[in-house]
């Protein structure tokens, strides 16, 4: 069997047209001799009454209280009307087409609710529906602990169960549908000539994503790295190839350029400039106490600075100020990153960072690199320019990317 | 424990007021010191979103071909999602509320989907949870098979849930929540007089479902009877103590009046009146291989009479067609019965029928009786005539009942 993951992100089976689109898409694998695992999200976005968000809003939107078990046990039901909405458009067309749940599919998490960790696949049921040459059609993001209890893979949970059914079913490769092209170098809002990159390094894609290009969750990249399993990332509208995501990439000292809107910073200042221990451990606490994720941490000699999404800002400086810390807030602040799985090997890529951004007018506040990524703080305001100066200065618009 | 099951359909759980409502019932369950177990059909009636047939039309609709195992996971969704919202009402009045899926409830089934019967319940979760003093609240209408197979019970479905728990749970007694006051002695559109039965046993129940007085499914009501609990159908919304459904009634000799409406009456004919047996069979076996209910057949030496409902009406007449028969299609046929428990004992039942819808100048074309029922068939345009004249023959307005 050759067997190919095909995952459809929620505008990808959002409306009937989309849906005709995502079912060519299986059937010209099929004719091409591919056996396809078809995994789906729920149909479209809010308002649309399938959709997550909308189903979460029936309990949400009301104020009733819902623990995380039972909202788990509603968001799935948005990729089992999917599931089998789209098992019946290649039904339609001559193709016979199993709807599967998570459970059905074999997908067994633990019981981390709403974020649940797939612990193992039994394959034994998709298998026995390929080797009669139906097509089954999992319904994504979801999956089932060994007391039967349903769980959610938490958001962007259905490219991770097409990757972990492709790992396990040692797939040829799981192709991730989506509404673009593909991972482009560089936002084309910002950079209208952005090109899309046509190989990528799965680490590359990874820190791409988790610096604010979410075009496939890093945690489903994460597991087809593990099993060696090359990603495709295409768009179920688009003839283009899309990018091909495998470690058999010539490393480029930057890749691509991503970026996250709409951030504050926050600094906690020590109430005792002269006795900074406690406080940093009191704020530094206070902030893993909110639960919400912090970035740019810069422990200082009279002060904690950090960032947080701007929508948690309040949260976070009410927090702090209870617990008897002055904060100053700054707030529209922004993240512009670099990432190149071959800058480890080239010195001078932070000068020529700093320089550019320097050239251009775009003050930073702050820096941190790790392995294959440099980041800056800096303002909302200047994203644009240190986009379009970065672009530049790394000659991402150059062919062969 | 005094466990009371507590089922609430459609229109009792189809918008906020009906939901605060039924929440109400379930609270003052526990109040008085019953550990309920509630049951819930999906919300409301296309065309909202969750409503079963609006679930089902997301394929048929569109013309979409889907096997019964598949329409089966797509209703599911209807019942899963409405009793992970009616645990939210729960929970926010400070009650502790387990959404459950069939599956989850341990309702296991047989594998004929769309109309599949269920075979056992595993009790442990619910009684674990009842242990535990939370409030079950399980998706009616479902259950899966040992092969994992989400399967639905059929139409009134989220009924047999109800009975089927109350057995399992040897509960004190299943309570069936409607929007009408319960089972009437007939039909209040015709006789706006009519009364409520307080007491009424389940065969009698079981033969007015089946004539057309739709208050509770017949299957649920059998499988009460079978497990010895008693059943009260009432309303959500009105205070009205309901009727009480069980074999504890003392017997009348008509409890109550049903009637179908929108029959056609079919006369297929022999071609050869000399050679009648080999048309019969292969008129009977047309009629069985498209697999409708028909009713009142009737085998003369010339022809065979029986009736449908009006929408079948065409296909039967174009099978029974194609075979060589010619056929003769009377519609705007009804049907009325009078059902009563005690009219065995009595003699001369049949008679007073027939008098009583003489003098009310009702054409009688047909009759059929059992063990406690009686049936016509008559003219769509009698029914009203027909149903108060035996209304009124057998007093059905005396108080008592």
């Amino acid at each position: 069997m050759r067997i190919i993951v095909q995952k459809f992100g929620g505008t990808s089976v959002g409306d009937e047209e989309a849906r005709l689109k995502a079912r060519d898409r299986v059937i010209s694998a099929k004719k091409q001799g591919f056996d396809p695992v078809v995994v789906v999200s729920a149909m479209g976005r809010r308002p649309g009454p399938y959709a997550t968000d909308s189903l979460l809003d029936l309990v949400r939107s009301k104020g009733l209280p819902m623990d995380a078990r039972g909202l788990d046990l509603l968001a799935s039901c948005g990729e089992v009307i999917s599931c089998v909405v789209m098992a019946g458009y290649l039904k339609a067309a001559g193709y016979e087409a199993v709807p599967l749940t998570g459970a059905q599919a074999g997908i067994r998490t633990d019981a981390q609710f709403g974020d649940a960790s797939i612990q193992g696949i039994n394959t034994a049921r998709l298998l026995d529906v390929l080797a009669s040459g139906q097509i089954p059609v999992v319904a994504g993001f979801q999956g089932v602990t060994d007391d039967g209890e349903i769980t959610t893979l938490g958001r962007g949970g259905s490219d991770t169960t097409a990757t972990a059914l492709g790992v396990a079913l040692r797939a040829e490769c799981v192709e991730i549908y989506t509404d673009v092209e593909g991972v482009m170098t560089v936002d084309p809002k910002i950079v209208p000539e952005a090109r899309l990159i046509s190989a990528i390094t799965y680490f590359e894609v990874e820190e791409l994503a988790n610096n604010g290009a979410k075009v496939v969750h890093p945690r489903a990249v994460h597991i087809a790295q593990q099993g060696g399993i090359p990603v495709r990332v295409r768009s179920t509208f688009a003839e283009s190839e899309g990018t091909f995501i495998t470690d058999d990439v010539a490393r480029r000292v930057i890749t691509g350029i991503a970026h996250v809107d709409g951030l504050a910073r926050i600094e906690a200042v020590y109430p005792n400039p002269a006795e900074p221990s406690r406080a940093r451990v009191a704020i530094l606490k206070a902030i893993s106490t909110i639960g919400i994720n912090v970035d740019f941490i810069n422990v200082t000699p009279r002060a904690i600075l950090f960032t947080v999404k701007d929508e948690f800002a309040k949260a976070v400086e009410e927090a702090l100020r209870s617990e008897g810390f002055a904060c100053h807030v700054m707030a529209e602040c922004a993240k512009v990153s670099v990432v190149g799985a071959g800058m480890q090997e080239v010195p001078g890529v932070m000068a020529r960072v700093v320089e550019a951004l320097h050239r251009a007018g775009v003050h930073i506040m702050q820096t941190v690199d790790s392995e294959i990524t440099i980041s800056c703080l800096i303002d909302q305001a200047s994203v644009a320019q240190a986009v379009r100066a970065l672009y530049d200065e790394f000659d991402l618009g150059a062919p062969g990317m």
